[in-house]
């Protein structure tokens, strides 16, 4: 029994492909963040114009909606097309819970080499790089507040949490007026605005602006963040006598969107960087 | 690093299905071999009419041609659909190597838990009993010889070789009037056509009878065995004397077709049989 | 070599069970706490009443006093019933060390499929939950401080530190009068204890209050929390000025006992609904 | 993860063993079978007299009648009992389908070092040894013939079914007068029968002697062999016109009983030269 046995066992090999093959993964898109996400495809075959490139979504439900291939599923496809080198590249923040679970789905694939790429926070000097491309819409200290919105992991034990926790007390250091929580973990949201109403921090910000550390700003941002509902940050910002909570957007082909770091520029060109190092490594190994 | 480890880790478990998938895998039908698979499937449907059935093929040729899924697609397909216990049964007729790789192939597919039926002579006690169907299609001693044709393996140290040549001692002790040779490995055919000839098995037997051990006897009868080219079994057959060369044929539907083991209702009954086995086992595992 | 490999080899596959088996993993009973187990095997019995319960111990010196099985031995016990699909149950609070253990010992526990439930505090919404319970026993602010005994791991790089790094932060901003340490590792007592001495939070308050979140709190608040040594919590938080130090206690069967977790009917509710979360896994993969 | 990841992760290291255990596993003993396996362990005790000695039982229905352990249980047991590292030796005969159950148990047993002793049969030049003790037994040609009675494996391609090809093909070039067949497997017993019919063996031959290659000639040889019904050897041996049909037998403390292995002193000397030879790599290795 041999994960990667069968290799060249029979009386004929197939012709297989001599470049690997790019499978991205991302969360999923709805007809609405589709933009953003060609946004990034068409700097990836720019970059790898000779690439077979196939996508795969993690969320189910997306799935089911528009009939895009799981991982699983675009790993198979790969395969069928005679690739045994894969590189997979996915758009995920932070090397959290779900990037765990492409990582098992890539380590233990029947019959493929695979090589996953890094995330976009993997490193502590690639956290200190985003950071210097968000400054540039924070609020200054004299105008207002700064939350930066984190996914989180609802596994206590989960290694991510260190990313999470040590991302808060980085931003607590570098800036004054910077915080963080995130959606489902830590650091937890009811903490935070303990602390700000400790603080009174309503009292000395006229506005707040939350940031979105998110590839897509789509359901998240809409419901978590900014809806109407008594639970939404907005919402409980507001209870604490936070006048002007508003979430970071930008507009694309005529449509607004809360902005997703998946619509600078520089972020795009920092995945790319995530999958040339990959890519460096699938070449040699 | 786990292949199951990502098993209800999220948030919220996906809706699972009960009752595991079946996948039945086979080489992969041409428009012609169609008919006889679906023998089988008319058959299996029956017998599980509540369990979701997914096919899968061998060749990549047909898979090409038909765009039909590999094992690894149909395997991703099933886990999409939220299935996590899967049931395979192969209609490949030995242990060999290509039951080998569909084995790795199930057994290292991250996330599913699969269970792999035998083949149809998986066992010694099986080959006895798909003889005893075999044998009402063999020639009396007093009429002719009969060969049956194995598929073999290319691997020399494959122990599929075994079963081959455990298979060879075995109709020699049985029967006075069967011999065997393999298409692609041992026991060989020159060797088998050597010992024809040494013992002038055309002297005394009038007819030779070829019955292809294979599930769809078709480009492999039709060209291997009963071609036009003096390489075919058919042709070197008759250059040492055999003057009525045939291979086991038989109809469905108004056309004539080799008669492959898929053709037999106790063929396809052992089938479901190995399955049943292994479904009993799926059930408590 | 294949773990599971040997399944329905045999000529006759043995009359496997149909129900997984559950194992409950505590730390060891010695005699005074025997009655707290109960309480729970009662609710277990309750709601599984068709399942055959096995008890394993992870203390080698409370096993080697009472001849209880440890968990390789229950593991053990169950496939040789003709068990196959076992699901564990730890009553551990924390995913730490020794829930890594556990994990490991089910993992590679040869021919048997393991489903292990997550411990108590596994996910931060868990978290919350048990700490909704444990409020009811705090101090309020006016009368007294609480102090969270932890278990701890030695181990530096365990991410179970996460957890407890994290519940410190999280009590921190929720409760003005709510601390914690470990007994083994971090959150560190001496590191408390210099905090309580410079923030002179014994003139503050009155009373100190201990809570283990522990499930028995046998022999460790006996001896470590409230034992006579100057190096017990009590001596030690007597020593800088603390008055009135207790540690929570309540009464069973006429007996006196620490108040560790296994007491309250809510724990032994959250535990159940860890098991039922693992046993609809089980179920279906 | 890691099967033997938690050795001394914990705080205090319990107190390990330093000699490895030695367990034995046999099918398992009846009340008559007990006397040949006390012939073994009494001169394993002599050999090994300072090692703690476990015994399994690889027989489900003889472990259930007798609760006797089976090899999980066994190996956990020296796993509580704070043994780390575990020598097995099996008294199988052949390195077959059971043998390799067993070494996949040992293989995967968490958090043990196992070192698995080798078969009686399991190198060529044992084969030769063994058949120098067994010539003592075998009749003459003037006399008689002999049958060796191997087990087998239902397995087709179970590499065991070479041991059994290459010693039928071995006995047939060194003797003229024996030859083999198996209980379950190949060679077998049907064909066998037809060649002694073809060969007119019982025209040539007085006497036919069964010599059974089993540990505990029990059931097997009560039943299969020597038994009443149609389908014995005993009975179909006779009817093809064997007049004297016997299978070797032997005295042990004033009962008699079918001669296994296990009453030889010579094989109970090559079981412990196995031993000794795993034993050596256990203590580098």
């Amino acid at each position: 029994m041999n994960r990667h046995g069968y290799i060249g066992r029979k009386m004929r090999t197939p012709e297989l492909k001599e470049k690997p093959a790019i499978i991205i993964v991302s969360f999923g898109t709805s007809s609405r963040s589709e933009a953003v996400l060609d946004l990034f495809t068409t700097a990836l075959e720019q970059r790898w114009p000779e690439h077979r490139i196939f996508h795969a979504f993690t969320s189910a439900v997306i799935r089911r909606r528009s009939g895009n291939p799981s991982l699983h599923e675009a790993l198979a496809h790969a395969e069928a097309e005679n690739f045994r080198r894969v590189v997979i590249q996915p758009l995920q923040i932070f090397p959290g819970t779900e990037y765990q679970q492409i990582a098992e789905t890539c380590e233990f694939f029947p019959g493929l080499r695979t090589f996953l790429g890094e995330t976009l926070m993997h490193r502590w000097n690639y956290i200190e790089e985003v950071l210097k491309v968000l400054e540039q819409e924070f609020l200054p200290p004299s105008t207002g507040l700064n939350l930066l919105a984190l996914h989180g992991t609802p596994l206590a034990a989960d290694p991510a949490n260190i990313v999470y926790l040590g991302l808060e007390r980085l931003l607590h250091r570098r800036y004054s007026n910077v915080c963080t929580a995130s959606l489902e973990g830590t650091p937890d949201f009811t903490g935070l605005r303990n602390e700000l109403v400790r603080d009174n921090a309503a009292g000395k910000f006229n506005e707040l602006r939350i940031i979105p550390l998110l590839y897509f700003a789509g359901q998240h941002a809409e419901d978590d963040l900014m809806g109407e509902e008594e639970t939404s940050w907005y919402s409980q910002l507001t209870a604490i006598g936070f006048d002007d909570v508003t979430c970071l957007s930008t507009t694309l082909a005529g449509s607004d969107y809360y902005k997703g770091l998946g619509y600078y520029p520089e972020i795009i060109e920092f995945f790319l960087q995530r999958l040339a190092r990959v890519m460096g490594l699938a070449e040699r190994y």
